[in-house]
C-alpha cells in the first residue's frame, strides 16, 4: 500500500472507531447488549474459519432493539403458537440469529452448539436450517425465500386469527433481509402480494449497508427502495441502524400501521465495530482473522477471550428472553378458558394433525367413484377430490398462480377470496409461481394450515428452489401441477413439460405423483393432505382418462407408488409400466398384444418415491422378471432405473410443439402401435434368450 | 341472465361500441391498419379453436403505430443487423406478432402459415418460437423472460455500438408485454437492471388492460407500476392505448430520453372491438366464437370471410413493410464503407462465426496445461481457461450474478465494468439469476457477443427456465456453475447441489458439462466457445484437484462426452465411471484396487449429452463389458443408464449438511474406500457368474 493510501485507511478506521464511540456513548447499556451478538457472531466465525461476520456485525442494534422492546417471545417456550416469528432472508447471517437464541436462553442453543458453528452434526448450520434448533422458523439461505416465506407466515396469521379470534392468534412476522433479498425477482413477488394483501403485521427490517458480495451495491443496485415498495402499498421508514432509539421508534411506528406492510430502511455499516474492514465487501464472507478480531474487540469492549460474554450482559439477555413470561401465561390461560372445540380445533391445527372426520370424507369420494366412474382429466379429478376433501380440512387453504381455471384448484369450501380485508381460504398469487410456493412454505413453517397451489407443471421451473426448500426443510406443502405433458396441446413447447417429471424425481424427499385416473388422483391427494413431512407435487392432465379402477379393493394402492393395475392372460410375457394419462394408453396396447396370445401386465406407477419404499419382495412382484417396457408423455431420462435401456421407453427424446393433442402423439410416436410393436419384439427377444 | 343483469350488459356493450366508433372516427386510416391486425388476430384463433385474441386486439393500435411511425426495419431483409427488435414478452399474444409480420411483407410469414396458426409444422406456434420464422426475435411466453431478453438485446446494442460505433449500430428494442411479465419475480429483476445500466434504448409498451386469467387485476395485482418503475430509474408515461397521436408521442418522447429505458403505460381494453367480451378474463384465452365473431368484424368494419383484408389497408402495410429500404440501404452502405477489418469482424461477429485466432488460443493454453500441470478447483482452471481464450474472443462478455469472486468469471480481457456511462466486457448482474439468463438469451439472439455468466450451481434452480429457453432456442449461452457439489462444505444444504446434475442432464439440447481437472475444463470452455447453437452448463468444484490428463494427445477429449482417462493392467474387471472432482477419487480407488491384482479402467464422463452422440462401437468400447460402478458426488438419479442400479453408485441418497469438506464425504460414503469394497463385490460376483 503507498503511503498515501495508507494515509486514507487510517483516515477511514479512525472515522469508524469515532463513531463507534458515538454509538457508545449514546446508550452503553445497548452497546453492551448489542456486542454481546457482536462477539459471539465473530468468534463462532473465527473458530470455524468459515462464514460471515459483516452482517451480524451491521444488524445487531437493530436485533437488539427488537428483542429488548418489541419481540413477543419467551425463551423457555419456543413453541407458544402465538409468538412472533422472526425470520432471518439474509440467512448468511445466521451467526446473528445463533447469538440471539443463545444469549436469551433457548435451551437448545447452548454455548457448545455456537462454539461448533458450521460443524457437522452442530444445530448452527452455515445458514440456518428449519428443525435444527427451536426459534429457527424457516430455513435461509436461498435469497429472498426467507421475506416470501414470512408472507406466508403473515397471511397464515390473519387467516388463523380470522377464524380463532384475536385472543389466540395475534402476533407479528419480523423479517431481516438485504440487498440480496431486494435484487431477487422472489422477493419482488412477495413485496408485490404482501403490499397487495395489506399485510399490516409483516415488519421487514432491511440492512441497508451499501455492500454486496461484487464490491458496493452502486455495481448493481440503485432501486429506490423505500419509494419502490412504497409504491406497492407499503408503509416505508428509513432510519440509522445504529441508533437503539430510532430504530426503537421505526419498529413502533411499524407496529402502529396496521393496514400495511411495513419497511425500516435501517442505515448500517456492514462489519460496524471493525475499524479496518468495515464496510467493505471484504467482511462480508470471511472471518476478520486474529489480528482485527482482537481490534474488534477491544473497540466493542469484549472479552478477548473467544465466546465469553459480559456477565451482567449475559443477565440482562436472560431476563430480556424471559419477560414474555407472562404475555406467554396469559396466552395459555385464555386457551385454556376457550370453548373446548375451539381450544381442541386450535390445538389439532397448530399440531398439523388431521380432523376425526378426514378418513369418513375419504371413503365417501372413493365410494362416489366406484359408484359412478369418472372420465374426465386429472386435473378435473383432483378438483373432485378437492371438493371431496376440503370440507374436511378447514385447514386446506388454496390458491393459484393466476390458472384457477386452467388448475381447477377452487373449489366450494375454499371459495372465499383472500383479500385485504377478509381473510378467505383462496389466494389470489398473481403471475408469481416462486412466492406462491415460497409463502406456503411459510405457512407449513406457521402452523395451522394446509397449503395448496397451482401452476402449469412447465412452471414448475420458476418456482424450483421452494420445493427444493419444502423437501429440504420436511414440510408438507402441495404443488398442484396441470397441463403434464405435450398433451396441453396448441400453447406449444414453451408450456409443456418434458423433463420436468425426472427433474422432480431426482430430488430427495418429494412425492411426485402422476395418477391414471380420478381414483388415482383421490388416492394421491390423500396421501398429500397425510405428508405433513413431506411435500407432494401432483402432475395432473389437462386431457381426459378413463377411469381405470374399477372395483374398490378398500386400499389406497398409490400409495405402494407402484401396482399391477391389469393383468392379460397368466404369467408375464412383458411388463408395461406408465404413469399418469399413459396408462390408458398402455392399457390399450396390452389389450392388443394379449388378442395376440401374450400376457401382459401393466403396472401403473403414480410415485416412485413412494414405490422404492416399498419391501424389496412387493418390488420384485410387481416389477417381474419379464422384459420390461415403459410408457410415459415425457423425457426417458431416470427410466433406466425399471428397464433396460431407454429403448424400452416410449416417451420424448426433444422438446414438444405447438398443435392439436392427437397430433403431437402421433408425431412424437406416443401411440398403442409403438408400444406393441416394442413389445412384441422384447417378448419375442425373451423367447430366444 | 335476469333481466336486470341483461340491461346492464347491453349497457357495457352499447358503451363500448360508441368509443369504439370515437377511436374510428378519430383516424379513420389508422383504424382500418389496426383493424388488420386484429381481423387476422381473430380468424387466426377461430380456425385453430384455440389461443389468445384478446391482448392482439387490444395492442393492434400500438402496435400500428409502432410500425408506421418508428420501428426501423425493412420486411424485405428481416436479418438487417441494425433493425430495432420487436419483443413480444406477453407471448400468449403470438397471433398479433404474426399479423404483424404477414401484412408488412416478410416472406416467411404466408397467409398459409397465419392460416394455419397452432397446427403441427406451422411457423405460426401458439407461442412466438425462435427460428420458426424470421421476426420472431425471441421465443417468449414464459412471463418476464421476454423483458429480461430485451434487456440483454439492450445491452448488446449498446456494447456494440461502443465498438462498432454509431454508424453500425443505433437501433431500439421495443417490448410489449401485459401484467404477467411486471408479477413475475423475472420481470422485476429485468427491470432493476436496466434502469441500473440506463440503457436508454430499451422502450416497453406495457398493455394496461386491467385483466388478469383470474379476472380482474385487483384480485392479485396493485403495484402504482409508473410508480415502481421511476424507483428504478425509468423514464414512465401514460396514455390511452387506443389513442395513435398518443401513442406517437409518447414513443417519440421515449426515444428522446436516452438515458433511462422507458415504459408507456397504455390504458387499453382488453378484446377492443368486442361488444359482448371486452374487458374481461372470457376473451383472454379462448376463441370469440363464430357469432361474436361476426359482431365484432362487422363493428371493426372487417370482411366476415375469414383471413380477407382490404385492400388498401393491406397496400399501405405493404408500403410500411418497405419504408425502412432507403434507411437499410443506407446503412449497408455504411458497412460498405467501412475499414475492411471493422467490417469483416463486424459481420463474423453477428455471424457466430469463430475468428481466427481461436484455434491457436486454445492450442497454446492446452500446451501451458501440459507442460506446467495445475493442481487447482476446476471454478480456478475455468478462470485459467478464460484468461486464455477470451483475448482471442472479443465477443465474451462476462459477469456473475454477484459472485464473481466465488465464481472466478473475471480475466484480464473482460475486466471492464459494464455501467450506464461505458459499455465494458463485464456485467454485475446483482442477486438476478433468473434475469441474467435471460438476459444472455437476448444477446444471443440479438447476435455479436457470447455470453458467458456465473451463479452457484444450487441456484440454477433460479435461473432454470432460461436455460430451458436457451437449450429450445438452440442459441449457446453459456452457464458458469461452480461450488458443485457438498464439496462447498459449510455453507450447508441449501447451497449444496444434489439433485442438479441429474435435472439438468434431463433437459434436451443442454450440455451439462463436470469436467474433472484443468485439462478438461479447458477442453469444456473449448466446446462451449465453439457449440453457438447449443447452450452448456459449466459444473465446477469449489475444491482443488490434481490434473490427471498429463500427456497430450493432440484430441480434445472431453469432446467425446467420456473416455478412459486410466487403465491398470490389462483387459478390466471393473469399471469406474465418474465426472468431476471424483474422478480423482475414482483414479486413487482403482489404483488401490490394481495393487490388490485387479485390472480396473477408469472413465472419465464430463459430458453425457456428447458422449450419447458418439457412434455405438466407440460408447460400448468406453463402458466396456465388466461390472461398473459410478462415483460421482451428487443425487444417484440418472446413473442406471450406465449401471446395473443404483446400489452400484457411490453418490448421494439425500440432501447435503454443512461441514467442512472432509466431513462431509466421509459422512456421506464419498470414500475410496467405499469405492474400493463395491469394486471388489461387482468383480467377485462377475467371476463367479
Amino acid at each position: 500500500m503507498s503511503a498515501e493510501l495508507s494515509e486514507v485507511a487510517k483516515g477511514v478506521a479512525q472515522a469508524h472507531i469515532a463513531f463507534v464511540k458515538e454509538v457508545a456513548a449514546r446508550d452503553p447499556q445497548h452497546f453492551a447488549l448489542a456486542n454481546c451478538l457482536r462477539g459471539l457472531a465473530i468468534d463462532a466465525v473465527e473458530a470455524a474459519n468459515s462464514g460471515h461476520p459483516g452482517a451480524p456485525m451491521g444488524m445487531a442494534d437493530a436485533a437488539t432493539v427488537l428483542l429488548q422492546n418489541h419481540l413477543k417471545f419467551d425463551a423457555s417456550d419456543p413453541d407458544w403458537a402465538d409468538r412472533d416469528r422472526v425470520i432471518l432472508s439474509n440467512g448468511h447471517a445466521s451467526a446473528l440469529l445463533y447469538a440471539m437464541l443463545h444469549v436469551t436462553g433457548y435451551a437448545d442453543m447452548t454455548l457448545e452448539e455456537v462454539k461448533n458453528f458450521r460443524q457437522l452434526g452442530a444445530k448452527t448450520a452455515g445458514h440456518p436450517e428449519f428443525g435444527h434448533a427451536k426459534g429457527i422458523e424457516t430455513t435461509t439461505g436461498p435469497l429472498g425465500q426467507g421475506l416470501a416465506a414470512a408472507v406466508g407466515m403473515a397471511l397464515a396469521e390473519k387467516a388463523l386469527a380470522a377464524e380463532f379470534g384475536g385472543d389466540l392468534v395475534d402476533h407479528h412476522t419480523y423479517v431481516f433481509l438485504g440487498d440480496g433479498c431486494l435484487q431477487e425477482g422472489i422477493g419482488q413477488e412477495a413485496i408485490s402480494l404482501a403490499g397487495h394483501l395489506g399485510l399490516g403485521k409483516l415488519i421487514v427490517l432491511y440492512d441497508d449497508n451499501a455492500i454486496t458480495i461484487d464490491g458496493p451495491t452502486s455495481v448493481s443496485f440503485s432501486d429506490d427502495i423505500p419509494a419502490r415498495l412504497a409504491a406497492c402499498s407499503w408503509h416505508v421508514q428509513s432510519c440509522d441502524g445504529h441508533d437503539a432509539g430510532a430504530l426503537d421508534a421505526a419498529i413502533a411506528a411499524a407496529k402502529a400501521e396496521t393496514g400495511k406492510p411495513s419497511l425500516v430502511a435501517m442505515k448500517t455499516v456492514i462489519g460496524f465495530g471493525s475499524p479496518a474492514k468495515h464496510g467493505t465487501a471484504g467482511v462480508h464472507g470471511a472471518p476478520l482473522g486474529t489480528e482485527e478480531c482482537a481490534v474488534v474487540k477491544d473497540l466493542l469492549g469484549l472479552s478477548q477471550t473467544p465466546f465469553e460474554l459480559d456477565d451482567a450482559a449475559l443477565k440482562t439477555w436472560r431476563a430480556i428472553g424471559a419477560q414474555g413470561g407472562d404475555a406467554r401465561a396469559a396466552w395459555e390461560a385464555r386457551l385454556a378458558a376457550a370453548p373446548a372445540a375451539l381450544r381442541c380445533e386450535f390445538t389439532r391445527r397448530m399440531a398439523h394433525d388431521l380432523p376425526e372426520g378426514y378418513g369418513a370424507a375419504v371413503a365417501k369420494a372413493r365410494a362416489a367413484l366406484f359408484a359412478t366412474p369418472a372420465k374426465v382429466a386429472t386435473r378435473k379429478a383432483s378438483q373432485m377430490a378437492l371438493a371431496a376433501l376440503a370440507p374436511a380440512l378447514p385447514e386446506m387453504i388454496g390458491g393459484s398462480a393466476d390458472l384457477t381455471g386452467s388448475n381447477l384448484t377452487r373449489v366450494p369450501a375454499v371459495d372465499s377470496q383472500f383479500t385485504r380485508d377478509t381473510a378467505g381460504r383462496y389466494i389470489g398469487y398473481g403471475v408469481r409461481e416462486f412466492a406462491m410456493g415460497a409463502a406456503m412454505n411459510g405457512m407449513m413453517n406457521h402452523g395451522g394450515l394446509m397449503p395448496y397451489g397451482g401452476t402449469f407443471m412447465v412452471f414448475s421451473d420458476y418456482v424450483r428452489n421452494a420445493i427444493r426448500l419444502s423437501a429440504l426443510m420436511e414440510v408438507g406443502t402441495i404443488y398442484v401441477m396441470t397441463h403434464d405433458s405435450i398433451g396441453l396441446g396448441e400453447d406449444g413447447p414453451t408450456h409443456q413439460p418434458v423433463e420436468h417429471l425426472a427433474a422432480l424425481r431426482a430430488m430427495p424427499n418429494l412425492y411426485v405423483m402422476r395418477p391414471a385416473d380420478a381414483v388415482e388422483t383421490l388416492e394421491c391427494w390423500d396421501i398429500a393432505a397425510r405428508a405433513r413431512k413431506t411435500p407432494s407435487l401432483m402432475a395432473l392432465s389437462r386431457q381426459g382418462v378413463p377411469q381405470l379402477r374399477e372395483a374398490e379393493t378398500g386400499e389406497n394402492l398409490s400409495e405402494r407408488g407402484a401396482y399391477v393395475i391389469r393383468q392379460f392372460g397368466e404369467g408375464r410375457d412383458v411388463t408395461l409400466l406408465a404413469t399418469g394419462t399413459e396408462v390408458a394408453l398402455a392399457v390399450e396396447a396390452a389389450h392388443a398384444l394379449s388378442e395376440q396370445g401374450l400376457s401382459v401386465a401393466v403396472v401403473s406407477m403414480p410415485c416412485w418415491e413412494l414405490f422404492e419404499a416399498q419391501e424389496a419382495a412387493y418390488r420384485a412382484q410387481v416389477l417381474g422378471v419379464a422384459p420390461r417396457l415403459a410408457v410415459e408423455a415425457a423425457g426417458k431420462f431416470g427410466w433406466t432405473r425399471y428397464v433396460a435401456s431407454e429403448a424400452d421407453v416410449i416417451g420424448m427424446d426433444s422438446f414438444g410443439a405447438s398443435g392439436p393433442i392427437e397430433a403431437l402423439y402421433a408425431h412424437f410416436g406416443l401411440t398403442k402401435e409403438a408400444i406393441v410393436a416394442r413389445a412384441q419384439a422384447l417378448a419375442a427377444a425373451a423367447r430366444v434368450a
